[in-house]
């Protein structure tokens, strides 16, 4: 795929003027998370259970409430498309609905309804864009139930076999196939689907970088490569009191290094990479047995490939040197590996741009979580705009985002849509008349 | 209490040439691994269970049927006593029959059984020793269904009320009192009871040192100190990908890094220093979260008790360094603490002695396990002989001794009781006639 040609960087006086109606934006978020609610205001709608069918099916009243062109193709993605003024793939936006066990009411519902707020807007105002404008919302982006996660974006653009997500079985023994029929949302469209023109996803940030630079928007320049690897330790149990030092096999020792290593680690490439040890275990975990086995997971992440290959290779250098030390065996299993995906180099231009032209601050960044938009980016040109969350919480009832934080965000959404949506002087098949 | 005035090196000829009849111990120990049997040779007897209570009731009838003069204190220590030429408290031996849940069949068995051989021994040849000669077993010094462990001997000698004792309640909600009662081992014999002479414990070492220097014996010298502390680190909880390392309050970072430097100190304090994180638990313990919260248990031991608070000092000073450089907040809580024993030098040296008479190799090193011995040398001059363990396990039913040690501790056993109970030169207030 190329880049897109977009419009200059002014929009007209018509659409300059455009903003979302926040309230309704807020009011649509409140509905929804009263669908699957949870005490301190967050909503628990796994993909696919009965609480994820009534989230859809209320996201889907308010499509048709919209006159959008519906559609649902066979992994579940559902899709409301307006025309515009001339044939071709639209330019899409949306993100997700389902939710952790214990999610927050924004996440990727902000995505999908400030889209929504956006076509809304759109149709009130009559605005024919030049191409059409569609919101999508994909399936089981959580991976909560279903691994693996951005499943329905992943077989969307041909990243995963449609048969393949289908006989998934979840964490309940459903498989995705047998739920999505029961749900009704098995739907008609072919997957891989058609590629959009271009995708813009807004999305919190679910970090703390934009809040504690006191800064209200980002311009997501791509999203972080993600290496997850489990370590397993094997030494030998052994009495805590009657075993010298010297005659220990300690997994527990090992396993203890490794994540004290790993933070040592990311401080010293600096940059954007992170590094965290989040799961330990030990067997028999008694205050007085060395433990015999460990175990522990490896998060790495980076934006540079390269980087986030060095990363691996020193963290498993390490690792094999201690345990050596200590008598131990390894073992490595890989529980997941992306490599990073860069945004479209305009697109992200174009959200700084427009943040600014609104007078709100606005930094570049990556993201450090996995969203729908790195699976777009594989069939076109995709960005995404973040908004502040308050003290960097997600997944989480306490999961918050300042209502002017939303204005911004929609409205940034909104004048990118319009540009993207907007055939440039010179590329333009269909000359208005 | 002073120490003991131990008879000259050297037992007179008939005494020289007694030697136990190792058979007949193995045949009682494995009498004994009978009662609450496991796959794989061990027993699982957890103390004043019915089946603590069938294996009291097979050792008090082989008591019986040498016809030693039979006592059961108030907490249930039973005691089997052959009278000397005079009168006074005797020379004691012995151990418990009690066991972990998935005990070996040496263990406090061997201590126990070793004594009664030394008695049938002495029965046979009509040996008649100047002080009395007894054997005990100690009720509950597992610690595994009541708490504290070694409590049978903590309360002879005074160290905890006998009430409090009584009313402990184990993890099945019994209390000791009650179960005493029900099996029938609430004796009348008061707590604290009188000092023995002196106290000589058999016991295997339960670590891997004899073994693995290929020595027969130790000459136990004391006791560790044991230092047993739980830190908990309480941090925040966050998105293992979106958030900085800089932003970060990462509990199990603290964690792991206090592990990693408890070993460090192990090795550079050096002897007989040990250190052990044998515990680390992690919440929420997924893997791209950082932990808000970690745990880990600490135990220290040192024979010296100014080495060990130093020990206990500068783990508190690291983590308190390591938990403000990472923005978290711990808590402490004690949950052992015993200051080292040092065991009686005249017996320790006598040990040594006694074992290179007999040509067997021979060291002193300290016990890392906390033994019934250690209580009793509050109230009488006290030591211990050491056999070796097979890979230095215990608490398990892979614990296992060679036949030819088992007959060489029992035989240092036997000359070290016989000269202490034999009165020196100067020192007998009732001399032969």
């Amino acid at each position: 795929m190329g880049g897109v040609t977009v419009a200059a960087s002014t929009l007209p006086p018509h659409l300059d003027r455009l903003r979302i109606d926040v309230d309704r934006l807020v009011s649509r978020l409140d509905a929804l998370a009263e669908i699957g609610p949870l005490p301190g205001g967050g909503s628990s709608r796994l993909a696919l259970t009965d609480e994820d069918r009534a989230g859809r099916d209320l996201v889907v009243t308010w499509m048709r409430d919209l006159g959008l062109d519906l559609g649902v193709d066979a992994i579940g993605n559902v899709f409301g498309v307006r025309p515009g003024r001339i044939e071709g793939p639209p330019v899409l936006t949306g993100s997700h609905i389902d939710t952790v066990g214990s999610g927050g009411r924004f996440d990727g519902n902000l995505g999908v309804l400030a889209g929504l707020e956006v076509l809304e807007l759109l149709a009130e105002r009559d605005v024919l864009t030049d191409r059409a404008v569609g919101v999508a919302f994909f399936t089981n982006e959580e991976g909560a139930r279903f691994s693996p996660d951005m499943m329905g974006s992943l077989v969307h653009v041909g990243g995963m076999p449609l048969e393949e997500a289908l006989d998934t079985v979840g964490i309940d023994g459903a498989t995705v196939g047998g739920e999505l029929e029961r749900i009704g949302y098995r739907g008609a469209l072919p997957c891989p689907g058609a590629a959009p023109h271009a995708f813009v996803e807004l999305h919190i940030e679910q970090g703390p970088v934009l809040e504690e630079a006191g800064i209200t928007l980002g311009a997501v320049e791509g999203v972080q490569g993600i290496s997850w690897q489990e370590l397993t330790v094997r030494g030998q149990s052994n009495h805590a009191g009657t075993t010298p030092i010297r005659l220990r096999r300690d997994a527990g020792l090992v396993v203890a290094e490794t994540a004290a290593f790993v933070r040592r680690l990311a401080v010293e490439l600096g940059g954007d990479q992170v590094g965290t040890v989040g799961r330990m275990e030990l067997e028999p975990n008694l205050v007085n047995v060395v433990a015999h086995t460990a175990r522990c997971t490896i998060d790495l992440r980076n934006t540079d490939e390269a980087t986030l290959q060095e990363a691996e290779r020193r963290v498993q250098a390490f690792v094999e040197e201690r345990a050596a030390q200590h008598g131990c065996e390894i073992e490595w299993r890989a529980l997941a590996r992306f490599e990073p995906v860069a945004f479209d180099p305009a697109i992200v231009a174009m959200v700084e741009e427009e943040a600014r032209s609104l007078g709100h601050s606005v930094r570049r960044l990556p993201s450090g979580a996995g969203h729908d938009a790195q699976m777009l980016a594989r069939t076109c040109p995709t960005a995404m705009v973040f908004t502040p969350s308050r003290d960097g919480i997600s997944h989480n009832p306490a999961e918050f985002t300042d209502t002017a934080d939303l204005q911004a965000g929609a409205d940034v959404l909104l004048r990118c849509l319009l540009r993207l949506a907007t055939v440039a002087e010179g590329d333009d098949p269909w000359p208005a008349t």
